[in-house]
């Protein structure tokens, strides 16, 4: 996938609550100097706290993509979108989706974008060209987001571990391999969309080579004890490469997302991450652990991390609460020395 | 994808060689019954040794199916093929291809298929609609062929299965994984090409519930130590949930196949297929070990079989040589009792 031209105007649409624009909300924690405004439909019941404008705004200030951000009841584009998507296009913008249609399927906006030249990009889609896997090591430095389950927090530990290196003078990036986590970074691409053949292959175009000290950090997908995913995880894991992971945790949790399989703990986690991982990267380490202590009280979860830390003698920490320094000071101490 | 419809009838073209037939060569090893004749341009070098006949002589003798059993150099179809495909189509016949192209992606094929109602089989595409694993346990027996690396006899050795269990009255069905695989089962999907999030979803279609004490034998891919392809390993084996496997092998190979990464012992293979694949299946265990000897003279073949199977205290044999009767005694032991 072409990079994503900046900065991005959102599109809320008329979505009936925040949830369904947590997309666009996501983009304005992570990348709001991106973000020059967003374009709501009347009745709209989300707001990302950016001015409103209409798109001829948007197009007068600067703005390069039209993000649509939100997701309507069903995953549909709703005719009455299509129209401001037409619109943008007109006005000279791309457009990006994470919806599951692809936006060339409609052909409204199939015809729009072939006349004004614009990119469509389907962030759930993979369009471009993977090689396979080649387990060879490249230089730089990676660490991935693993964790017991899905949904546990691995791309809001990778985001705010990548603020956190960034703000102490270390050079790194977060990559992407989710479709909300490609809107946030401009690049990467959905891993659980590419052909099974090219996991480990896509894995390692999320992660090119790098400087020595530069650190890449990786959205993880999925968990290795996921009964429906585990594929996805461990071609992510042998195409990353990495020096050091992170296993995220939900505390309450007892069986796997959607399926019955109970959770593992965060040992056996460790342990096939290290056994499965060593393959493609003989050094990889558990450098820490992210528990999401959201359901916990504040003195029960830093009773919960402590505790967690000492049996793993590991530093843990709730990325949302308590910050990620703890984590961070492991990558720092591993990072070649000039 | 529908069942191929039988009997087929067996094209290959103008090859040079016996090799770029092989996909024919292997159905006329495994499914005879279902061959009634081949198709043969001028100046072709490869036979299967099926009577040489015209698409109209296969037609009149109730062909259903023209398979594409060969490959041209490059994987392109040449445009004497083309003509040679759309006749069988006009004759009334079903196509089926394992090429890389998709048939109906070639306008007069296209054509020729809607004015005659003709099915198109791509069987390297995955075209149907998957769901996510379940993780659920299902009813019936399964074993699996797993490897030491690609290319190691899984398709071959679980064929033999297949072909030992049913002569001995067992219940048994060969799954197909590979393309070659869907082609002489007439069944199942080439599992390195479906959407990575569908892995073990795929897996799970391709071996359905069954009665207690019929068993799939289900076509291995990849190793969970190819650095490339272990994502479709790993998926594989979690969508199987297998009871029983055997760990396929090739002695004289040092690293695995495209890359450079070394091969894992016979020993790394049996432990980290049972600390993944007990996910799905606690019971799973290693029956057997096959090895593929060709590179050995007899003697050293059989010491080499005699060494391995004392040493993990199993079944060693090569299916091609030796036959597969001790690995389907401990199936057979396994089997539920009336």
């Amino acid at each position: 996938m072409p990079e994503l031209q900046k900065p991005y105007v959102l599109f809320l649409g008329d979505v009936p609550d925040a949830l369904a624009a947590k997309t666009a909300t996501g983009i304005v924690d992570w990348r709001p100097e991106w973000c020059i405004g967003q374009v709501r439909l009347e009745g709209c019941k989300a707001d990302t706290g950016l001015p409103d404008m209409t798109i001829a705004e948007a197009t007068a200030k600067g703005a390069r993509t039209f993000v649509i951000g939100a997701v309507n009841a069903g995953g549909v584009l709703p005719d009455h979108w299509v129209a401001s998507i037409v619109e943008a296009i007109e006005a000279g913008l791309d457009v990006a989706s994470g919806l599951h249609a692809r936006l060339q399927d409609i052909p409204a906006i199939a015809k729009a974008a072939e006349g004004n030249s614009a990119t469509l990009h389907n962030v759930r889609h993979v369009e471009q060209t993977l090689s396979t896997g080649s387990g060879a090591k490249r230089p730089g430095m990676r660490v991935l987001a693993v964790g017991t389950d899905c949904s546990v927090g691995k791309k809001y530990t990778a985001l705010a571990l990548e603020r956190g290196m960034t703000a102490r003078g270390m050079k790194a990036s977060f990559r992407a391999t989710g479709q909300t986590g490609v809107l946030i970074s401009g690049r990467g691409l959905a891993i659980d969309s590419v052909i099974a053949d090219f996991i480990s292959g896509a894995a390692e175009w999320i992660s090119p080579a790098n400087e020595p000290d530069h650190w890449d950090v990786i959205e993880g997908q999925g968990s290795l004890f996921h009964p429906s995913f585990a594929g996805v995880t461990m071609g992510l894991l042998h195409g990353s490469q990495p020096d050091a992971f992170i296993v995220c945790h939900e505390p309450t949790r007892t069986t796997m997302r959607g399926v019955t399989t109970p959770l593992p703990s965060i040992q056996d986690v460790i342990d096939a991450t290290i056994a499965m991982g060593r393959l493609t990267n003989a050094a990889i380490q558990c450098t820490g652990i992210a528990i999401n202590t959201a359901a916990l009280d504040e003195s029960e979860a830093r009773d919960l991390l402590a505790k967690t830390g000492n049996a793993h003698k590991l530093p843990a920490t709730d990325p949302v609460r308590f910050g990620v320094d703890a984590l961070v000071d492991a990558l720092e101490e591993m990072s070649p020395k000039p």
